[in-house]
């Protein structure tokens, strides 16, 4: 039986991650289908996600997004952050959320690299979150990063 | 069948978003129904979209708002959001948020030009969340803004 | 019959708004039955107007408050506010917050007159909510303030 | 019938309001009984009111917390202030917030009376609240403060 | 009869918190199960403690988590706080937040120390909270910290 994984993101981001996080999901197993929803801008990625797990059945949901460099945008990233950390509790169902902030790297190339990237890594913890838990636990405390590169342990 | 959409506006704005909204709409389709509800200020919107959408039945709804220049204002705006944002989680409709700050704008014209132009760029997009999905999906990751010039992809 | 209005005030308040509030309302129409709810501070105001609307029966409520100057009531009144837009939310009644800065006025005398007029000009929304909102309608994105002068349309 | 009243407080704080707190209620009344709950910090009090209300039974809730003078624990007043709100609205129940900031006070003599007294006067509130409600109405508006003395009204 | 205790903790620190956390319940007391939960950053710890709590059956949980230096990393502590404030109120149970910033210790060294020592002593609360209450409110209102030195009561 295949297990639905929903992929929220929006036509505001200025890179595809939704591509990358399908096609790294779709590598990684054959055993889920996904479910993708396209929705204008990171605010509306909640309620978005919430549709994927309540209406789609869907058991864990990425939400895709890209909050720009002015101080406006933060708090819009901020105010979608909390939709959906409450998405989440009114629903038990994990929501992995992949921003990448605008102003995180120093030009477009970089910016297409680094949200493609981290979509790629959160498209792992993903398939860990569902089919593979142990991985995780034995990674815990190791100072781990989607995007640029891990920062490792306290005692390194 | 039509379906109902609702329209939620201040009295506190200085500028007449919904009708833009709502001409938007009507010329772009005659499957839907519009129900306005004015209310004073800002932070009267998030149960003004709930009743919208619970009493009156609206599958989607614009919440259209102008927050002021000051710190004070700032905070409301955040207050409202946040309030929208709980509001669509409750009832797994989207509200789409069209909030104009009074300091993106240079003077009263490029304001009135602004919010105008947004109202009706966000009109467009409850048209393709309602009718064409799959418009907005291909649009995806493509830096598109509502008001001002889109920004396109990080790579162009 | 009467429709019940929740007046909730506090003691903190440096200024008596609810009894302007009540003296307008009263002049405005004798359809309504004002119950009226003074609790310590803003921050007890949320729960107040709750109880006004689902054990009072209110059909609409006003949460009457003044912040102090100082970074600790600012914050104060942000968490009385998400509290107030939580609470109607929950019960799909509309609370309209009137809240009085003291920072807002040069000094006492301009204070107690600001929160007298909000307070007046809010409870005028009051009756247009429940009793002719067609008048909010016809006065949308016309730059509305209360206590201060209207701003008037961006386009004045 | 005694009514039961909740008192929470934290091994974080650094002056035994509680016991004041209890001792100002029983000195006014002997119709409640007061059910103690201690929580190691701020941010474990909303839950604890929560239960005392719904798995104790109690009308009212006092929660005394003492945050710390850093960036960080004003975040975490912020955030149990917060819980504090949330807390009252899913239970149409009072939670008289008593916090007190380590940096209102110029010395620890300061903030041991500080802290004393204003435990007392909440009390006292809880005390007209509960009982007394009329009490609180006459001296709406009069700029009312515990703690530090009042403020008076704005035209005093 | 078994009590369940969840821990949950993040693949994004730089510390293993859980296993100090587990050994120090486990030295303390026979009459838990302890029940882990790995997931990768801080803002999936709300929804991991409510799984555990209403999936698991667990009557406390503990989160650990290791917010960043950046404003951004404060901002997801901030929210991940609000997530686990509401999680709580949701179900009625405690969840002791257990988070080490980065930047309160000067070096990795200390980093290591801080988070195991303040794991090691809010397990201990946890104890306490399940087994002895009545040693918490003995030390209500002695400014205990749990990591670095108490400050001990105002009156020291």
């Amino acid at each position: 039986m295949t297990i639905k994984v929903g992929i929220a993101d929006t036509t505001f981001a200025m890179v595809d991650m939704a591509s990358v996080a399908i096609k790294t999901l779709n590598n990684m197993t054959d055993k889920i289908k996904i479910i993708r929803y396209t929705v204008p801008g990171m605010k509306d990625l909640p309620v978005a996600c919430k549709k994927l797990i309540e209406e789609e059945g869907c058991e864990i949901t990425m939400a895709l997004g890209m909050p720009g460099k002015m101080d406006k945008d933060k708090v819009c990233a901020h105010e979608a952050s909390q939709g959906l950390m409450m998405a989440q509790l009114m629903t038990n169902k994990h929501i992995i959320e992949v921003f990448v902030h605008e102003d995180e790297a120093k030009d477009g190339k970089e910016l297409d690299w680094l949200a493609k990237r981290r979509a790629e890594e959160h498209a792992e913890n993903v398939y860990y979150m569902l089919f593979n838990q142990k991985y995780l636990q034995k990674r815990a405390g190791q100072g781990l990063r989607q995007g640029f590169e891990d920062v490792g342990s306290a005692l390194k």
